[in-house]
């Protein structure tokens, strides 16, 4: 399939559609528009245009489509697989004008939104009303960007990840068609599920225009309690026991000694330099919340934890959580002249404690500055490498760990991505993890978007077969 | 598209893969597998297959492929939208003799089942285990009948449809091949989502052999109350503030007064004749459901409830959701020479009050047995009628009223069907609710099955646009 370069007509056509400041072919556009925050190369888009409405993304796709252009999805670029980078040029449609909360319905827990719209910015104007949009990847992520990727977060061990909080999406497909898809109702046999196709598909099959996403009940209490270990290994235990036990913890995260070392330092927070686990619950009043902190006692107990503390106040929860997310970011800023690679896999989680295991032995064995981090609960986890930028002996060992944790993690039921989509960087794992699967999905996406023109070069090397 | 009538020589080929035993083209197999629960009328195969593996299935869809003979799947029998009758004839593939338990992975809270597992028979093997597979349609239904049909029931307004509840899939396709999708690890972000298209397809994409379903934690405890109240309006309008007020209960249903008094004069409870929410909670603590119960309490009596009845123990609540679960069986045994038909609609919880008060006048002014009942916690309304056999100005009155009550279902951001599926009787309703939608799903259909074998004539009039 052959994709056209955006020429001088295409680029009067475009902006005909959207007005003059809204399409741009400036350097410094391009050039905001060629990476997220991987270590993946970047690649500028010719062009970029910034829609307000569906009838807008609907021109500009079915303008694409005729004239072959391909056309890349952006949110806010936070992504860590590549997923919305060009790699092969044409359009950039940047959804940062189509930000509003359409509607909240408090009533029924939903709210309605355009793509655009930043989570913590919903979630700020939910809260008076004791309300929460739920997944929480972390950075300022696009709720359109969250759908693409099926993210997920610190809250998905009891929330579920994006997927189980979308309820109706409006999406322009390749041809320009829009269309609805899912109910207001919270449950429905109606025909097939086009949700879940569009949810995790990476702006691959079609472009969200607009979302009703599910809200919940911002919790009565909470209670959070940080536990450190002998070794990874007894937490990794401990995280399986607490999960076993039906918990339900709102967060289970396992933090690696480098990394808590690495907070503390940034952060000054004081906390012992061990294998941590950072738990929190939700709950609707303290006896019970005391409660189920007495039975996670008893179990880090039992494995030989080394200190339990609970009780953590909401400032030390909230400046932990937001270490937490900052992780990646710190990791990088002290590594100057290095670059990263998250691996992300899940695992089911009675093998995890294998998993975050060998996660270890091969940070260990590397020799190159490796932090071990987990949305533990979730059997989801994070080894970020720092590579010196340039040295191929270093890039190729990364590549070799990365390849055997991903073959682990598949023999052992799971996944080659937890929460990062696939991208670029885990498409050579596909044929792995889905098989013949994996053919049935080119063929929707050729059934849906058969120019190919939508994020092409993500998922599969190619959509065509 | 023309299928063919199974001729001796078919019959000897199918015969031929299964053996002489497992293969009937006997009147009374044919006559058990032309009907369901159902209402439509009921048409026979021409022949019934029994597969025990998943290598028979492909064999069998592979050759129906090849001579254009309708496959259409078969657990139990138990759906209510004549989604499993064979209104094309051809074959019907019975699972019953694939209703092995194949794994129970207590660890990672997962089972392993195939597709002629009866769910309660799953969760008989589970109870001493302390686990629970929780969607809880009623009758004796498969675990593959209830995955075709997106299955939900009694639990489902706190665990979720069948949806929510299944990791991974084997599936058969139309043309033989058999493709594994989905996961062990509790989240993913890889790929399309085909476990999804194909939960709630009714067998129209692919025949399920195989699933990893979700289990969870029996609950440390629970509690159960009955509210009676002066009229369904009040019953309906503390269903809205139960559910707004997030108290996230494990059921929530209500019964209409002429549902009472039947489950009264057939299982001898003695019930007040009144409208009735019964609810259950669960919880890891009896404080914590005193709490629940108490802010319940207040939130009916706040409203004027007649009577508010905590402490209902568990052989009465066992006695209720039993009543409950076998109501339209009830309902049709009062009802000799009529049949029934059961609307099935959903709506967002704020609107549940205007769609039951709606019911109940469609219900009077109707002038023919109706009975209101709802997993009202979910917004989902069951209005079952009674119409006389052969009397067509009652068929034409009970029609009006179905196309009344989803066409306002649908207004209010509804579903025709929140459990029951399209199957025959809401086929009529997909354009309404799904618009471009619908054509995108006969699109997957084709994909899938180019030659529409797989249960033909259901959720579509015609696959072929």
């Amino acid at each position: 399939m052959k994709f056209r370069r955006i020429k001088q007509t295409h680029k009067t056509d475009l902006e005909s559609i959207v007005g003059h400041e809204r399409f741009s072919t400036g350097e410094s556009n391009l050039e905001l528009h060629s990476k997220d925050e991987s270590q993946h190369p970047p690649c500028q888009p010719e062009a970029v245009i910034w829609p307000v409405n569906k009838t807008e993304v609907s021109e500009i796709l079915q303008y694409a489509n005729r004239h072959m252009i391909p056309v890349t999805g952006w949110g806010s670029g936070t992504s860590l697989e590549g997923n919305p980078i060009p790699v092969l040029n044409g359009l950039v449609l940047d959804f940062s004008r189509m930000n509003k909360i359409i509607n909240i319905r408090e009533a029924d827990f939903q709210a309605d939104v355009e793509p655009g719209v930043v989570y913590q910015d919903l979630n700020r104007k939910l809260r008076h009303k004791g309300l929460f949009f739920p997944p929480d990847p972390g950075a300022r992520a696009t709720i359109g960007g969250m759908i693409a990727n099926n993210a997920s977060g610190t809250r998905t061990v009891r929330y579920g990840s994006t997927r189980a909080n979308v309820l109706r999406l409006t999406v322009a497909l390749a041809n320009g068609e829009v269309i609805k898809t899912g109910s207001r109702s919270s449950k429905t046999s109606s025909g097939y599920d086009l949700i879940n196709l569009i949810v995790g598909s990476e702006g691959t099959l079609g472009i969200v225009v607009e979302a009703t996403v599910r809200l919940r009940g911002l919790p009565e209490d909470l209670s959070a309690v940080i536990v450190t270990f002998p070794n990874v290994d007894s937490a990794g235990k401990a995280v399986f026991e607490i999960m076993r036990s039906g918990l339900n913890p709102a967060s289970l995260e396992l933090l690696a000694p480098e990394c808590v070392a690495l907070i503390n330092k940034e952060k000054n927070l004081g906390l012992k330099v061990s294998p941590t686990l950072f738990i929190e619950f939700h709950g609707p009043s303290r006896n019970q919340l005391e409660e189920i902190t007495e039975m996670t006692h008893d179990i880090c107990e039992s494995i030989g934890c080394h200190e339990f503390r609970p009780g953590i106040g909401r400032k030390e929860r909230d400046d932990i959580l937001n270490a937490r997310h900052e992780l990646a970011e710190t990791i990088k800023r002290n590594h100057p002249g290095r670059s990263h690679v998250v691996i992300d896999v899940a695992v089911p989680v009675s093998s995890y404690p294998e998993i975050i295991s060998l996660a270890r032995e091969e940070s260990k064995k590397a020799e190159i500055p490796g932090y071990t981090f987990s949305h533990a609960g979730d059997g989801n986890l994070h080894l970020v490498f720092m590579g010196k930028i340039g040295d191929k002996k270093e890039w190729t060992i990364i590549d070799r760990i990365n390849e055997r944790i991903v073959s682990k993690a598949l023999a052992m039921g799971g996944t080659a991505t937890g929460e990062h989509g696939v991208g670029i960087g885990k498409r050579k794992f596909m044929e792995a993890e889905h098989g013949l699967s994996l053919e049935w999905m080119k063929k929707i996406k050729n059934l849906f978007d058969p120019n190919g023109i939508l994020n092409p070069g993500k998922i599969f090397f190619s959509s065509f077969s």
